[in-house]
């Protein structure tokens, strides 16, 4: 109880860190409120006697080290990101940070240290909001990140991102190490960000898979010509063939059935005046599934439709695709565990792939990973308005708190 | 021959002012380059023995003044308007004044003064480029513009309309007159802006009603979501339903059959990221026919279909209308006359609707109104290439002269 009263207080004090003018708050990576917010941590671990360190790349990390001569140099981490959207919410990432920080708080207050090391972690980047560039973070801790390309990568104030870490006092010339120890597992405590355990009535949900993603990025050309004296029959619409291809690729979407998902998220229109036929419409095209055959399936069917679609209304397409990443599997050993773990705490739980990318899908790479979700209301996320009850929380803490003992304690 | 010689003089020499860095010519109402070309036009005019004057607006008269007592005061006008949209073309508006002007020094010379009066005119705006009101210009002629009202709107830079009319020394409070007289009718030589006449291998349009027009604005709003984590049974999605109105609006319409058009021109979503699933979507409907029951009829239909579509889909549909234009049909005594000049001069020539608006529209309100259409290569208008061949414009050429010849000299 002490403990989720401390959980509370520093989610509440991370969301006065970096309060944004529109609502919500916006902590961008090497922004000053990012930084704020990880001294505030810093401080708060160091006070209670955890000791904590950083690496070249601003992940904070908190350790308690186990006492086990074997069990000591490779802990199990727990955390999740500090860094927000624009305007983002109070818990997404702030909510698996705070508790991976407490969670060993907690267990060091009442059971002293552990046999095999924890660590709590609190990562610098997963939103990919200031820096066209997602997972910078994780990234940093699997060993997969590269400062000769990154630091090069510009913000919208054209701020180069090695030149934004070193006024933070990070960045490969620092004195910071590039990663203090590799990680055993990792451990992801998150809110849903969608509206699946709130409408099932569900406390957990245990994540099984991350979904792949992949974007593309759609354009048609047709002709621009005036919208008064330009027949229908004479036209050649680059809308028209858009509109019939989101319709299509919405119905092959339905059709594949849960969890795949299809979404037009932008579109545009050249040169987009009133009385003028759209010669050129682009727009972008994000899939997502937890089975990559399947995936690449439902793309080739996609991209046989936008042909099929432009050929039909004689109209040019062309496609780039600008993001790709494969499914991963989360840990079948901590699926189970976390599911007995439910039951003894007799916490409704539901088993579910996550349709957002997660800090977890790096760390699947180099170890084993799992993710515990906790209901979002109303499914809101990236939002001022992203709300989870305290008691929602709690019980996401205490199935989280009873892993991390497992692993540690036992 | 001489008179088609100077015709492509003025063309060509009105073609290198307000030359647009983007390609084409800018020449926005009461800037100092549609300035430049009215006092260019006048200069000339003169030069050759026409009498010239302004209005309050800033049109430009040119007047042949008949011998007959009772034709004198109200003459038969002839011209287009000289304002450009942004990086326009070279023809658009700029060929019927000056294939006015140069019609009337011809039939002076040839013909001496007219019986009853002709006088041509350069109107000082049309397209509603700069400010956003059109036919500014042609309602200064035919009294149904409004200083008060229209003086006030402001252009992209917040420059009052008033403001810059007194900056080129017009407005209300200049020493211009209202109008220096009334027209008896009015004929105007234009480029079609359309493909008809090419695609046809037609010389002349003969235009015989000028469609009305309708424009909205439609607003789709269902819930922005995040594309990952939200399955597409529980969306809202603004663009699902915003296409397939666009679709069956398109379908409605090519059933409708010529000469109705339907275009959507913009579109906008919001929040409009890759990974977030539209909340909003709005979308501009332009709408055009010559029968205003049947154009009625359609919008009917279509605002039935966004309103189906809306509620198949869980969206809700707002709309607005911001323009209506009722169609005109041009003077049947005209037509005839020029149908029988192109069959006497052999010239072939097709009656056809006007699908863009013209100054003529405004006209048609007070006073017997036709226009004469030439051919625009590849239907290309509003563009820097637009082009007509001097054959083609001299054809148009012909015909105007021989109907300004009709009603001045018989
Ligand atoms: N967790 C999360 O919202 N990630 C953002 C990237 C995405 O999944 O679209
Ligand atoms: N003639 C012309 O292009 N007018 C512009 C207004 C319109 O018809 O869309």
């Amino acid at each position: 109880a002490a403990s989720c009263h401390l959980l509370h207080e520093l989610l509440e004090e991370l969301s006065n860190i970096g309060k944004a003018e529109e609502g919500g708050m916006t902590r961008l990576l090497y922004s000053s409120s990012w930084l704020k917010a990880q001294q505030y941590l810093q401080h708060v671990m160091q006070g209670k006697g955890l000791v904590t360190s950083y690496d070249q790349s601003g992940n904070l990390y908190a350790l308690l080290e186990g006492t086990d001569e074997n069990g000591r140099h490779k802990p199990l981490f727990t955390g999740s990101h500090i860094d927000t959207v624009i305007s983002g919410g109070k818990f997404d990432g702030a909510l698996g940070v705070a508790a991976g920080m407490v969670a060993l708080l907690y267990l060091n207050e009442v059971y002293g240290p552990p046999v095999r090391s924890l660590a709590a972690v609190s990562l610098c980047e997963e939103e990919g909001s200031r820096f066209p560039f997602a997972f910078w973070g994780s990234r940093s801790v699997t060993g997969s990140n590269d400062w000769s390309a990154a630091g090069n990568l510009k913000d919208a104030e054209g701020i180069r991102m090695l030149e934004a870490a070193e006024i933070c006092g990070f960045g490969p010339n620092s004195s910071y190490p590039v990663r203090p120890f590799e990680p055993d597992g990792y451990l992801e405590l998150h809110i849903e960000q969608g509206a699946v355990l709130e409408r099932t009535g569900t406390s957990i949900g245990i994540v099984t898979d991350i979904v792949g993603q992949k974007r593309l990025d759609v354009m048609i050309t047709g002709e621009a010509n005036h919208a008064g004296t330009t027949p229908m029959h004479y036209r050649k619409d680059a809308l028209i063939g858009a509109t019939e291809m989101i319709v299509r690729i919405h119905e092959l979407a339905l059709s594949y059935g849960d969890p795949l998902v299809a979404t037009v998220g932008t579109m545009e229109l050249l040169p987009g005046a009133v009385n003028v036929v759209p010669g050129k419409v682009s727009f972008t095209l994000d899939i997502r599934h937890t089975d990559k055959g399947i995936m690449d399936r439902f793309i080739l069917e996609a991209l046989l439709i936008i042909s099929a679609s432009a050929a039909r209304n004689r109209l040019h397409a062309e496609w780039q695709e600008h993001l790709s990443v494969d499914p991963v599997a989360m840990d079948e050993g901590w699926i189970e565990r976390i599911q007995n773990a439910c039951e003894a705490l007799d916490f409704s739980y539901r088993k579910m792939p996550s349709g957002a990318g997660h800090d977890a899908q790096i760390f699947a790479e180099v170890c084993k990973a799992a993710m515990i979700f906790v209901p979002s209301q109303n499914g809101l996320s990236h939002h001022p308005e992203e709300f989870t009850s305290e008691e929602e929380i709690n019980q996401g803490f205490r199935v989280l708190v009873e892993m991390l003992y497992q692993y540690g304690y036992r």
